[in-house]
This record gives C-alpha cells, structure tokens and sequence, in this order.
C-alpha cells in the first residue's frame, strides 16, 4: 500500500526530531545540520533576544514567541529602540491588529493612530532613518576564519565567472548570483543578506519569519514601536524600504495560524478579534529561557547544508533544482542540549 | 501621531475591498488590477473548479476551500484522476493529516499506509509517471492574441539580451530572466511556469497556496489521492518532482491558519488533531458556487500588474526592487459581480 508521503525541508522548527531515514544519511539537509559539530553551532546571547509572550489561547495555552535579534552593523538604530521599549515594559497590553494571510503578522498599539488614546512612547528614542536601511559592505566585521571559495549558487549552465569579493563577506557557504532582488545574495554572521557590490552597500533581507518595522508613509522609517513577521512568501521588495530587526527562533506558529483578518490589508475588523500581548521582554530580563544556538555561517557544515538545498537528488528528488534562493536556505537553529 | 501601516500587497484575497488611495490611483498593482476591463478577465468554468469541504470549525463556521485545477497540457493525468476521485465521492471524510509551517498543509487517507484499512481506490485510475512533471514547450496551446514584446524582469543593469522566443508562450506579460530555479519563468494561460528552452520543456511551478500530489518516493508520481496546499516561502525545489495540479483561489485560510502538527514533519500526532474533510465536489456539482475569474497573463492590465510588481515607487516605496520572482507576482482572482 501507497505511504504517501511529501519529503520535508529542514525548517526553523528545531524542537522537530528527524526522520530515522535522514539522521542515518547525511546526504540530506537535515542529516547535515544533525551532523554538525559543537564548535560549529553558535550561542544567540541572551541580550539579543526578545521574549513576547501573547496572552494565553482559548484553552489556557502559554504562546511564546522568541525573536532573535540582528546584530551590528545592520538595523541598529532601530534594535536600540526596541531593547528600550522592553525594558520599559511599553509593548505589553498592546495587541497583534492586522494578520494578512501570505504576508505578515503585525502588532503595535491599538490606539495608536488616535493621539488622545495613543500609549506614550518612553523617552530617549532614537531617530531613525531610511538611509539606514543599508550599511557600507566595508562596515561589516570581518569573519572568523579565513575562508576557500564560495560555493556558488547559480541555474545549470548559466553561471558566471566569479569576480573578486570583499573579504569581510561571508561568501564561503553561499552565494546566489541569480537573485532577483539583489546583486548578490549571501549571509553574515548568520543572517541572509542582499549586496550591490556596484554601491558599496549591504542589507538584511525579508525572509518567512523575518520581523519588520512598521511605518508611516515615507520618510518616516518607523520606532521600532510597531513590528510586523512576515508569514508568506519572502515579500523581498520590502528590503531596502523597510528595517528588517530580526526573525523569530521559535514560536512562530503562534503567528502564523493566527485567524486572517478580513478587513483591508487584513487588520482585524473588530477590536475583540485582536490577539493581546502579555508581556514582552529581553532575553535577560527572562529566567527559564532555553540556550539558543545558530549554525554559523561561516562553517562547514552550513556551506555542505545550503550546497545540499540547492541540489537534492535521492530517493525522493530526481530532480536537482541547481540553485536556491536565500530565504529556501533557512538558518538552522537549535536549543543547546 | 503616528499611523504606522505596512503597505500591501494585493494577493489573492480578491474580496478584500481596496484602499481608497489605491483605488484612486492606479500606480499601484492592485489599482491596476481594479482598472483592468471586464474584457481582461477570464472565466474559470465550473468543470475546472474542485469545491472542498472542511468540516465545520468548534463555533460551527463552515470551512470552504475552491482550487482551480490546472489546464492542459501540464499534469492531465492527475487532473483527470481527481476529478475521478471527486465524481466517486472518495474524498468524502477523509482528513488533513500535517500541517508544516511554512511549507505544506497535507490530506488524504489517515489509513492509506495499512493496506488492510486503506480505502478502495476507485476503478480506472490512470497510471501517472515522473516523467510528465514537465511537458514540452511545442506541446503548449498558442496565445489568444499577437502578444507585443515581453516585459523583461530582471536585477538593475544585469539584464541581458532577449533571445528569439517560441511564439505560443506568454512571453508579452512578464519574464524573469535570472530565476534561480528555471532558465526562465512566465505564465501560460493563468498559471506561472518554468521553463527550459534548452531541453523544451515546460513547468508548472510551487508558489504559496498552489496544489501538489503527494507521492511515495521515486519513481511512485502519485495517483491524486493525496493532496497538499503549500503555505509558506515556495518551495521551488518541489518543481519537477512533484506534479502541481492547481492553486486555492478562495478559502486558503482554511488551511493555512490550522494549528501546526507537532509529529515529524508536521504530521498530527493524534488522530484527534486532524481536521476532517466533509465532502470534495466537482464545480459542477456544487449549486450556489459563484462566477470565478482571472485576469488573464496575455492582458495589457497583467503586463502592467507584473511591472509594477517589480518596479514599485510611490508614497510608501521608495527603493524599486527592480524585479519580482515569479511567485511574487500572484495571478489575481475576482468574482463575478
């Protein structure tokens, strides 16, 4: 009898156990990143976690959500505001308002667009603005070991020659010349990003699970007060229009099967449908949080894992696709046992 | 104060009332979608259109998912399969059996592994082979109309020369060039497809929403028994190796806002967590089901749709992303008024 199956993709859900068939061969994604040596695997520091717990669901259920937040030189005017709005305690009793199925979560003050009603902001935030959507490439740090050619990511056949790169690039692991929204498409220190190596410049990309700021019509580039995750397909013409602070690490489930909203854009149409949030702080400020790790993006093992993702043929493919795009290459994450 | 939004895309939530600025400017996809004349639309008949039936949510709400099969050429045997499987009533109670965030929402027989408790399937099933996951391009219908030059998508000043292209596809609406999955991708009669000119071959491709047969591994393709609706970033590598039979043009929320399973791979853990699926009909056999169309991928408003999709810069925008992949550029659906 038929078993019916439909082979899986190593996602973010970590806490998932593999399959017998995939720990045993580490001829697949998953059975790579299960073969990862410990010195591999990166500790996500407390102080950049962002801990929101949503108020429980209908059952009693707990539903937390840990983001991971992106690290210098990308987006930082805006992770400072954040770190401020937590330890504040501003974001709790707000609300998730808007879940538009394929595209984003978003939550922030319910009030806020009413300026009698709307929840003060606390002191000492930063401005902020678009011109910080990129950084200067020669701004990032350099990387921790010296690394042999990339990997190179490009449709069978149609792959050109590889030019000179700038050294504090993590182009090791991966890097995708075909990109449609960028001219190269890599990580750094364990986060997707778009380069335009004509402009110098560098930044984070809008992946599943990603989280944004939300805005105002241009110029205005957003607090941090408001923030969205994206829950669809990579919405990639948000980069560069938008600041990407982070992505979630675990939970995002208790977004994105959150009902859709049926009013424009998907905001909910009655206040009672919106989901309230408990509470929201750093990863310091939280006693029992589990010890966070990302494979590093500079390793072995991550360059073997995106290679794999892009050219799958075994029992299930027979078809190697012969390239992947930056947001099919999901950082895998895990919790240090 | 501030109004904090994150401007939106028009998916395939067609219903969805657009925002009055929107609508009165048609810079933007969705004011060009809502511009398009009736001429431009293209009615799916109801003999295309499978009606499924989830069972009512805990308050009682019906549960409706409509999938647009997909035309020939591409997939025919398992089209023709389900409508088998539809006209014999054998969906009727079976369940969804995984739901994986950010990949696939899955259903079929609970049972289908026991062979002594799988349901029959019925009579006259035809055979399926792997090798009809692609057809070839001379196969392909030719276009309605004499379609003026494509409109070329691709990243800033990397675009190259447009080759001499085979006249039956759609090249006039939208082409990606440096697709990381196909040599090119465009649509052909509604649906988005990869393509292989090299080998003349023809695809049709997973974005978010879009349906496949689930399949044991190689060389089983799969009878149509088992289903799944993508929910998350497209999982391209699927391309080729599984064949897509259609898309959700209504209800997608119905699937994608499930509770995820918790089990490998996304699978329930227990048989009380499936979600079971009342009855699967045929269009033709369901009553009250409204006019559905698509703007047609040979129309100017389709043309203008796609660029803007790839080139947007308005109040919101400021950085054009200078291209869109292929699933970003979502076929809009309507109903009839």
């Amino acid at each position: 009898m038929r078993k019916f199956l439909l082979a899986s993709v190593l996602s973010a859900s970590f806490s998932t156990p593999l399959l017998a068939a995939e720990a045993a061969a580490p001829a697949t994604p998953s059975g790579i990143v299960a073969a990862a040596p410990a010195s591999e695997w990166v500790r996500i520091a407390p102080e950049n976690l962002l801990v929101m717990d949503l108020a429980p669901d209908a059952a009693g259920k707990p539903r937390r959500v840990v983001i991971q937040l992106i690290g210098a030189p990308f987006s930082q005017d805006w992770v400072e505001n954040i770190r401020k709005l937590a330890a504040a305690h501003w974001y709790d009793g707000i609300a998730v308002v808007r879940v538009q199925d394929n595209y984003v979560v978003q939550w922030g003050d319910p009030d806020g667009e009413d300026a009698k009603k709307a929840k003060p902001l606390p002191a000492g935030l930063a401005p902020t603005s678009q011109r910080n959507y990129s950084v200067a490439i020669s701004s990032l740090p350099a990387n921790s070991r010296t690394l042999p050619p990339p990997i190179q990511v490009c449709t069978g056949g149609q792959c050109p020659d590889q030019p000179a790169l700038p050294g504090n690039l993590d182009w090791r692991p991966y890097v995708a010349r075909n990109d449609i929204y960028a001219q190269r498409t890599t990580f750094k220190n364990g986060f997707p990003i778009g380069v335009d190596l004509d402009a110098g410049l560098a930044w984070p990309v809008h992946c599943y699970g990603y989280i944004g700021v939300g805005r105002n019509m241009s110029p205005d580039a957003g607090t941090g007060a408001e923030l969205y995750a994206v829950i669809g397909h990579a919405p990639r013409q948000l980069d560069r229009n938008v600041a990407v602070v982070g992505r979630v690490i675990e939970g995002i489930e208790y977004l994105s099967s959150l009902p859709r909203g049926t009013d424009e854009m998907g905001f909910y149409a009655s206040p009672s449908e919106r989901v309230r949030i408990a509470k929201v702080r750093m990863g310091t400020a939280v006693a029992d949080l589990p010890g966070y790790q990302y494979l590093s993006t500079e390793s072995d093992s991550f360059a073997a894992y995106a290679a794999k993702r892009a050219n799958r043929k075994d029992d299930f493919y027979t078809q190697p696709a012969g390239g992947a795009d930056v947001c099919n290459v999901p950082v895998p994450i895990r919790i240090a046992k």
